[in-house]
């Protein structure tokens, strides 16, 4: 059985990825949720005691630890079937658009950070923020027009949906301006029972980390928050 | 045969994983070397040709563009052994350790950016830098003493070598300071045919970028430069 050390729901946009994964696969694991200490690494000495890079998720599997998102997405791929899609060049488009989303996106990384319970208003759309979201919106739009949908590679629900299911609660809480077709993904993406559980979890948590709130409120007005007090 | 896109030697980074990847093991690809126009995404338009993202590397195989270099690699891995090691705890970690370059060490990319060519002193090494070093240094150590060496997971060169060789040339570029044990395994990456083709490609080219070359100085003082003139 697997173990998969997390951060909280409402803000660990990385914890989501292998978490909605294995979820939407049925692959059983444990999970085990360590709140945030504060942001930008505040945290590292904690998470060292189980994530060699002290961060998180970490996936450990009898002595072995996988200590990156994307690393453990390709660890579970190589025991179960259907993580990526079956064809080589679909998969090749799942990874890529994956891996681009790893190392990419800072922008809307940083002005729009993962905070599922609420809805803000973006008071200014940065050009580095209006770059990220055009490229988001042609990638995810090629996906669902190229491999016929409703997922983005295609019809079922492989891991580069779960690298852009962070991206999803964040169209949610920031009302992101996207086509047509993006918003319909995103959309149905919600209504996923994993990511309804997740999401009803981070409503759930009674957590409020003081650093991941100003995050959020630095570009963006509060409208509403649907956080159990 | 692989075509694959990528930018300056003397500058890109992201470029040069698969390509030291496949010259080590031997894989035959075309290369393309396009200049970069500016940095910061300021290539984009050109690179948008070959490249879904707009940015580099890119490999083309026949109809199939993969446009990351994370992705290059897991792409290359299904086609070739040697790719990833062959044990599977030790490939986690492997994967792990690329995975968390290719989404980290942003402090250690943005104030030593890659640029074969010169030497330079760093005038202050900031908190963010001296963490990443720290991660980096034990990192390394890890994976050396734990494997047995000379390479990060044992006694051959796979891609998370590849993944770690950009920063071998910031080592060689800044002068950063780590543990014996990591700069032995620094030097030793350096003297490999493979980098030494790259860095002597990347000391012949005769492209100059100023953000490139602004980047460099930005917290460091010019001491050498070797590139031709
Ligand atoms: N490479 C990592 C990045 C993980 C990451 O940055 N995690 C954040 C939380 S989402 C973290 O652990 N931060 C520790 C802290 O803020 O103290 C992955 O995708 O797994
Ligand atoms: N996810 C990418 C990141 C690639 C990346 O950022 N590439 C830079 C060059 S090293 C780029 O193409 N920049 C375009 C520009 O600066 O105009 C990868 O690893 O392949």
């Amino acid at each position: 059985m697997f173990d998969l050390y997390i951060a909280n729901k409402n803000y660990s946009s990385w914890s989501l990825r292998p978490w909605v994964l294995m979820k939407a696969l049925n692959i059983p694991f444990k999970e085990h949720v360590m709140a945030f200490e504060g942001g930008n690494g505040a945290s590292r000495d904690t998470f060292l005691r189980f994530s060699p890079s002290g961060l998180v998720p970490c996936l450990v599997d009898g002595e072995t630890a996988v200590w990156d998102s994307l690393a453990i997405v390709e660890y579970i791929a190589e025991q179960h079937a259907r993580v990526w899609p079956k064809e080589a060049t679909i998969r090749a488009w799942a990874r890529s658009a994956s891996a681009e989303m790893h190392s990419g996106f800072s922008t809307l990384r940083n002005e729009c950070p993962m905070n599922c319970g609420v809805r803000v208003t973006l008071q200014d759309v940065s050009a580095g923020l209006r770059a990220d979201l055009a490229r988001l919106d042609r990638l995810w739009q090629e996906g669902l027009s190229r491999f016929g949908g409703p997922y983005l590679a295609g019809d079922e629900f492989t891991a580069v949906d779960a690298f852009y299911a962070p991206v999803v609660f964040r169209v949610q809480t920031f009302g992101l301006p996207l086509s047509e077709a993006s918003n319909a993904y995103a959309k149905s993406l919600l209504t996923l029972p994993a990511m309804q559980a997740w999401y009803q979890a981070a409503l759930d948590e009674k957590w409020r980390e003081p650093n991941h709130e100003a995050d959020t409120l630095k570009h963006s007005t509060l409208t509403a928050d649907y956080r159990n007090a």
